[in-house]
């Protein structure tokens, strides 16, 4: 913390405009690199057109009136990517009309802003904006605003500069650090979006005051504002609490600033901060995703969203312009396709035209949560190459804050490019008006949130911690192992706290074995009771069921519901089949590729087949279909599955090869609090698997 | 016919080894051309590295035991596609290492064949194979293997060429002319892949015998055979009545084994045969994709299957290099990213390599069914560039023999490189032996071939023509109109004979209209009857519905099946809503696009949410979605429905255009024998649509 003593002498604030992202003494070489490099041109000619189109647009500033997705609430949006493109479109090609574009909009803007009172609409549970119904999207509006002003800045009147200031920017500092002090000072994504605002704000402008507490908070105690969020949203390998989906939309507000900042003082050398955090929170970012570029939909998350997303263009050309040049970055900037048409823009379409870049390394780790490193984590295990890996993930991290799932030891499965075992993700349609608003649906609540929605244990048909956040974000999981061997992968973590007097451990691996192509993933789930209970292991899945040893018999002419509560009410309830021996498979066909799933459980096991849909009367769940595997009563119980990868069916060219598993007779042979020993043959050679909890050097043992 | 007369004059018989694909004096060019054009370069590096996968792995031929996916079924199905690869790998290589596997695995079969009985398992309702379940699947086998051992033939010692042909050749070709007499002599896709397998084998083998009983039919009467199929199996349009799946597959033999009566017998000018048929075919086969490549699954068909198949991978190279070379043809060749390693593929690799491909160029067309051209056929209606189009189907074909479904008039709908209103194809796991051994499932009668499975109109919860094949065969639909204007094009079509006493018109349009960027589907079914009935109009759709005019309350705590048959058993009920003054909308979110349904009936109308599922116990129904538009009691009716295609959602950026629909207030102004007339509204302005069925020069009025 040393070296932010000498911050904000004065004497540092340059004052040359730009000085964001585009900076006044690179503006030659970026307008040269639009000619030269061929990203960097193509992503200069979409902002161009994009700008070329808001001038063709008669400019409007609407009175706020409209929820998320309505026609005033998409229109400020449009305005400010409009300022934003306008600001670039003046400084690459020096033509005043779109810097006069910008001033023309903020002076419109400035004449009416004093006007509005706190946004009419309210999203729930969320403190109003004035130009939108939250003021989460007040603070991301002036992010990109504050950017296209400074870099109009040189062509407006000083006259109408003043007017801009005293009539918007002014009041929206006020109303960022005074009306929503709450927010400025909460240790939370939107409060990150406010100090960004506001130090970005303070820095163009050159109100030194503003920028001070930005990054030290209202007090300037440091308790608070953007070092303290840093030291406290992001675990020591730069995981964001809430999840993936949340972490590349706070990670924005984090780079850009920190890159205002570096501009501005140097000195400061933000991307060092905290053993170069901002750049380990990129990083995760990417390696949170999978080989499609979708984020881990864990908690509440827009599934489609990719790396493509603007957060993480920003967050690449800056990792590998201004922190370190790796080139596996390049790979992911070609697959965004599009850079910052900046400084940083420059460097990344420059070294990708010099043909630097690596396929991007993804990597088997356990990435930690908590700020300390020590509240639980997430165990990604990978295999394969980056055009066709499987990927497993299990979800030992903490409650994630208020878009938390209640899901401990969740097991995510991807392969061949696609989702396996999916996560539902939020229940939400975004920017989809007439889904109330494109906010979150009640059915992310009833069920999204719930235990059952999410591939891990429910006991009692009843969701984790009683669905409570307050008490899950209590305790958070205990990470028992991780390993990454090539021929052996695997993360064991253990839950305590979700149900009372029941310990859930998770231990789930790649496992390579010579006879097969594939790795197997083998998922040993043991739960240990001091009573009885129904134990529940759900896994939603894609693909259609293709085999299975029992018959199954669907029920032909009446569904109802699986429950009553928990999520278990939105499930119908499709089949359900006594499994004898308590051992068998199901095979699923899914894009192509077979999965058989093999099971044996230590108790007596019901499988049900299941899809989403029940007391859903506004038709606003995704259509998902599971399979459960279902005890109905016992007290120390071990679910032992093998998920076999293999074969393909080409429908073109109408061949199937590898359609037969060569799994068979898994065994439950033991089970302890020491220790679980389960066996299983591969084209008839007998293995024997054995995990060790207590000790760590040997945890899993394999003959 | 006069042409044929001079056939099978010996002298004409070439007995150069290959004559086929390849042929001896192009042998240097193509090997040449290996080497310099990349797309023949990448297809012969495949056969090649097939081809020494081939070499490795040990020859097996085993006794022919299994079903369709089976292990002996996929053996022997692999076995003729390495003979063909090693035959091409030698002609190329000219290492004769490759003709020895296709000599050593010939005399394997040469040494069995003669000893395998009739197929031990049977494909229902069709004749039995010796290598395979299905007699068809032997013909495929040979028309391969033939090609094969043509190319392997020089290398092949004259003994062992003996053995093979009186080991295996000959007892195929008595097998395939004798036994299999009534599927040679029937005009059916089945005979034309044996008549193709004999005549080939009869070129190859100089056994001029079997070359004119391919060409002429058993009797040499012309009654049967290749040219019989050619003037019978094709309309006019080169359309064939099974529909596009079986289109295509109907096309190899026609196109291989006219390839070979060119090479052997030019004079006969077999590309010219009635108007250039076989080069309309193909052309044909490929204006029955969408532009994602996947042909229109009416009738029986797998979905997936794209014009990327073997068979038109064939089709498209032979029409470019032997019939007519349009540059269009090369787009297609290009997406196929394969040519076969062949005379007709160096041309086509050329070709491409030097710049010469054009955008393929989909047409809007009226495809006539029947040998005459008189027995209906399909519209299609198409608008946009190949990148982002929008296509409308209307099937008025006929019954499409054992194939067809009961689903006159029926409409699929496709945009933006996705279905919307798509046709189920058949119920049927191709090459999944644990799903019926890859055969069609219970479910393509009792579901598939259903009317209410499709876009169409069914009257009293009852199928067209009873679901009575033999009855439906018996007629066809009328076309009563077809236009392709760039702004209105348009499809009309009469059906008098599904249902007794009730006459079912539907006329369907895209309407461009200036105010909107994409043309609205205009739709408009019109139904005569001498009785009052109930009438359902479903329309079966992909993506989720997000918006509807009716509060649509589902179905909380039960489904129920919508009906007791045709298809109606298969149906879950989830919602049903009257619907007030009998127009509305449902506002439809797939692939980022909004499709809003407006919808207006003449009579009371209820709108039901379905979803497919019920009554199957065995999980083999695949998960899909409809709305029906229902009519509980009306004599005549009119069903008026526009899609508007609008908007986008982009959920990695978040911002959402256009999601506000334009068209409104929807009204069935009058309905007649001789006229319908409809209003609806676009952006508030009024327009007035009329149609006048019996006068063609007038059909479609819009004020």
């Amino acid at each position: 913390m040393a070296l932010f003593c000498l911050m904000l002498s004065p004497s540092l604030m340059a004052q040359e405009h730009p000085g964001i992202m585009l900076t006044k003494k690179n503006i030659e070489a970026v307008r040269k690199g639009t000619l030269t490099y061929p990203l960097l041109k193509k992503s200069w000619l979409k902002v161009k057109a994009d700008a070329d189109k808001a001038l063709t647009e008669t400019i409007e500033v609407p009175t706020p009136k409209d929820a998320g997705g309505g026609a005033t609430h998409e229109q400020h949006k449009k305005n400010y990517t409009n300022i934003l493109n306008c600001g670039i479109a003046y400084q690459i090609s020096g033509d005043k009309k779109y810097a006069a574009y910008v001033e023309n909009i903020l002076l419109k803007y400035a004449a009416d802003y004093n006007k509005w009172p706190l946004h009419p609409k309210r999203k729930e549970n969320h403190p109003a904006g004035r130009i939108f119904w939250q003021s989460l999207n007040d603070f991301v509006w002036q992010v990109y605003t504050i950017q296209g002003y400074d870099m109009a800045y040189d062509a407006i009147s000083p006259k109408n500069r003043e007017t801009i200031t005293k009539g918007l920017f002014e009041p929206i500092l006020k109303f960022f650090t005074i009306d929503c002090k709450d927010t400025f000072d909460k240790i939370h994504n939107h409060g990150t979006w406010d100090i960004a605002a506001v130090g970005m704000t303070g820095y163009v402008l050159n109100k030194p005051e503003y920028v001070e507490k930005a990054i030290k908070g209202s007090a300037k105690d440091g308790k608070t504002g953007y070092l303290a969020q840093i030291d406290q949203l992001f675990s020591t390998d730069g995981y964001y609490t809430e999840g993936p989906y949340y972490q590349r939309y706070a990670l924005l507000p984090f780079v850009i600033f920190a890159k205002a900042i570096n501009n501005f003082q140097p000195g400061l050398k933000i991307f060092e901060y905290r053993d170069q955090l901002l750049a380990k929170a990129i990083n995760t970012s990417l390696q949170l995703t999978y080989t499609d570029g979708t984020f881990f939909p864990i908690n509440d998350a827009i599934k489609s969203k990719t790396y493509e997303t603007a957060e993480l263009v920003y967050g690449v050309d800056i990792a590998y312009a201004d922190i370190k040049a790796a080139p596996d970055l390049l790979d992911i900037a070609e697959k965004q396709d599009e850079v910052v048409v900046s400084d940083a823009g420059l460097k990344v379409a420059a070294d990708l035209q010099a043909g630097k870049a690596k396929p991007f390394a993804y990597r088997s780790q356990l990435i930690k949560d908590g700020s300390k490193g020590n509240e639980g984590g997430l165990g990604i295990l990978r295999y394969g190459s980056n055009d066709d890996q499987q990927a497993l993930l299990i979800k030992a991290a903490s409650q994630g804050m208020g878009h938390g799932h209640f899901d401990r030891l969740n097991l995510l499965y991807y392969d061949n490019n696609t989702e396996i075992f999916p996560d539902y993700g939020a229940a939400r349609f975004i920017n989809i008006e007439s889904k109330k608003g494109g906010d979150y649906l009640p059915e992310n609540k009833t069920w999204a949130k719930q235990t059952v929605a999410h591939n891990t244990l429910v006991v009692d048909q009843t969701s984790h911690s009683n669905g409570n956040p307050g008490v899950a974000q209590q305790n958070y999981p205990e990470i028992l192992y991780f390993k990454s061997d090539k021929n052996l992968q695997a993360v064991s973590a253990t839950e305590r706290q979700a149900y009372p007097g029941v310990q859930m451990t998770r231990t789930s691996a790649l496992l390579k074995v010579d006879a097969l192509k594939k790795p197997l993933v083998i998922d040993i789930f043991q739960v240990l009771s001091d009573q009885p209970h129904q134990y529940d292991l759900p896994f939603w899945y894609k693909g259609h069921i293709i085999a299975s040893s029992e018959k199954i018999s669907a029920f032909t002419d009446r569904l109802i519901p699986l429950g009553t509560k928990d999520g278990y009410q939105h499930i119908w309830l499709n089949a359900e089949q006594p499994v004898a021996q308590n051992t068998g498979y199901l095979g699923i066909l899914n894009n192509k590729r077979f999965y058989t799933v093999h099971f044996a459980s230590e108790s007596k096991l019901n499988l049900k087949i299941l899809s989403l849909g029940a007391n859903d009367p506004d038709l606003s769940l995704i259509e998902s279909k599971a399979f459960m595997l279902s005890v109905p009563e016992a007290q120390n119980q071990v679910f032992f599955n093998i998920v076999e990868t293999h074969g393909n069916t080409n429908t073109i060219s109408e061949t199937t090869t590898g359609a037969t598993a060569m799994v068979s007779e898994l065994r439950v042979i033991s089970s302890s609090k020491e220790q679980v020993r389960v066996s299983f043959k591969v084209k008839n050679k007998p293995y024997t698997y054995q995990i060790n909890y207590k000790n760590k050097e040997n945890f899993i043992k394999l003959n």
